[in-house]
């Protein structure tokens, strides 16, 4: 067996490698050619939750587990709030052939979600981006960004001033490569006014922007509403918007309240929700028609997503000679 | 993280420790104190299937996840027909804190079954064992008979003769502190002949020996058997049985052949079945209560048990400094 840690997976993987990574799980899920049992949740006595995410892709050849366990409290003691593992499995044999560093793992197809849909829904002249929140998500949603069109500028904004300077000060020294200034945002307002591509990766259970100052032609990556009873989306934003597209319709329409609230309040309708990336890979649903409409995504994450991430990570660690064999 | 791999699982682990596991799962099973989820059964397209097997245990502050891979083919090419994994996971922190070499705490907490089902419901003076199969399963189903009675002499069977011949003598070797002879036989009759244990661990799909040759007396744990439409056990023990118990009652009965097919031919009814191995242990159900009595146990396996030896192993491998910690 494998063992992949974080930094032998960032020696191997660009965050371009992902984003095609879930393209390709996108259109799995779309094509039923990738089988994914409903995850299995268990709840623990610490107000914590052990979920258990399996996917099998025959086409593949390969099956992964992942475990991520929702601890909220971890934060108070200095601890991950979702660490994560992922087995990956040969088809052939049954084999657990490699075990990857989940959390990483998560962050980068998570981040890489929001990249895929800019790729394939933003405009191709993009200035600048604007995100919101800045935690454990936040990185590669940012590097994601920056792989998906060539901005001159991104705004971050966070509650928490002090931890927003920090965030951009750091991001701006790890994605230099970019070539992107990473400015902090006094505000919410501030950090959208004229953005190009837009992420809200928060835990918020209200909406962290207005919605009526998102400016024509901007793409919305919506990424961190998990929940059916939060929105972090502004619902004055999806009238405006022209199509609104998620990584998986199914999905999102079970999990998020980004969704399900405006739906339940009469703002949308499921029918106005066009479909899932996937389709529009497939060329089933219509992408992008000008550069003046504006699209919403909404990602809430699927575990075709970590089994194909980890296989293209697993090629990629073999070939590289990384990781350490164990077992 | 700690990985234990069947080398450092030996060295800090007696079959006697895995035995109590057991039995605390069993027990923790029939008083409901451990989630176990049903598992997630996933077929692939090379006639094998991935099983994910969660539990956890509050009580003990653990939770984990065996993933098993069931691939009968892989037997063609010299592979494990059945590799496992297993995660264990820390109950307060939601932290992947240990894997183990899954096929060995398989093999281990599979064995100790038949070896709790002994120490619980068979005769106190035992002195001639007789074991059916010698496949994966069989080295620790041998260990526990030995751990549970001290015996004289162990019969084995298999219709494969060399390899019958073959395990003997190596079991010879292996567990020869146990001091007692392990011996070929070259049938099944002569197998069971006048013994006071019996382990049936085979794949047949029928039965295995002739029930009307048991000895009174005897107590035989039916291993083999996960299959609805497969039986190993002979059904002419069952009305000669004055007792029929099963790891989990209500598992048994969703899974095994062993007991669904006697029942769908009249042999027996569902009352005939006593109850679980953890209602004896909490004194809900008579264990044995002479020394003639021939009782019947069957055992499919739960996934508690995988977690309970999965901790007890740990646990003991800290204190010993074994394992590698990795990430």
């Amino acid at each position: 067996m494998l063992l992949l840690s974080r930094e032998d997976i960032k020696s191997v993987i660009t965050m371009k490698d992902i984003i095609e990574a879930d393209k390709k799980a996108f259109k799995m899920v779309v094509d039923g050619t990738v089988d994914t049992p409903l995850r299995t949740v268990v709840n623990g006595k610490y107000d914590g939750a052990f979920l258990f995410m399996p996917a099998y892709a025959p086409e593949m050849d390969a099956a992964a587990m992942k475990v991520i366990n929702i601890f909220p409290h971890n934060i108070d003691n200095g601890l991950m709030t979702s660490p994560a593992q992922v087995m990956l499995i040969d088809g052939k044999t049954g084999y657990v052939i490699a075990m990857l560093d989940g959390t990483y793992v998560t962050q980068l197809r998570t981040g890489a979600s929001s990249g895929a849909a800019f790729d394939l829904l933003a405009k191709k002249d993009c200035k600048k981006g604007a995100m919101i929140g800045t935690g454990g998500q936040a990185a590669t949603q940012l590097e994601a960004m920056l792989a998906a069109r060539k901005l001159e500028e991104v705004k971050i904004f966070d509650l928490n001033e002090e931890r927003c300077k920090a965030f951009a000060e750091q991001m701006q020294e790890e994605l230099a490569s970019y070539g992107a200034k990473i400015l902090p945002a006094a505000s919410s307002d501030e950090c959208i006014e004229d953005a190009d591509l837009i992420i809200t990766v928060t835990p918020s259970p209200k909406p962290v922007f207005d919605g009526t100052k998102v400016k024509a032609g901007a793409t919305i990556s919506c990424v961190g509403t998990y929940e059916p009873h939060k929105h972090e989306m502004d619902p004055a934003i999806l009238p405006r918007a022209s199509k609104i597209i998620c990584d998986s319709k199914e999905a999102a329409l079970s999990e998020t309240g980004d969704l399900l609230i405006p739906i339940a309040d009469g703002i949308i309708t499921e029918d106005d929700i066009q479909g899932s990336l996937g389709d529009v890979i497939n060329g089933k649903i219509k992408g992008r028609e000008n550069d003046d409409e504006i699209i919403v995504y909404e990602t809430v994450g699927v575990a075709a997503q970590d089994l194909v991430a980890a296989k293209v990570i697993y090629d990629k660690a073999v070939e590289a000679g990384k990781g350490l064999v164990w077992g």
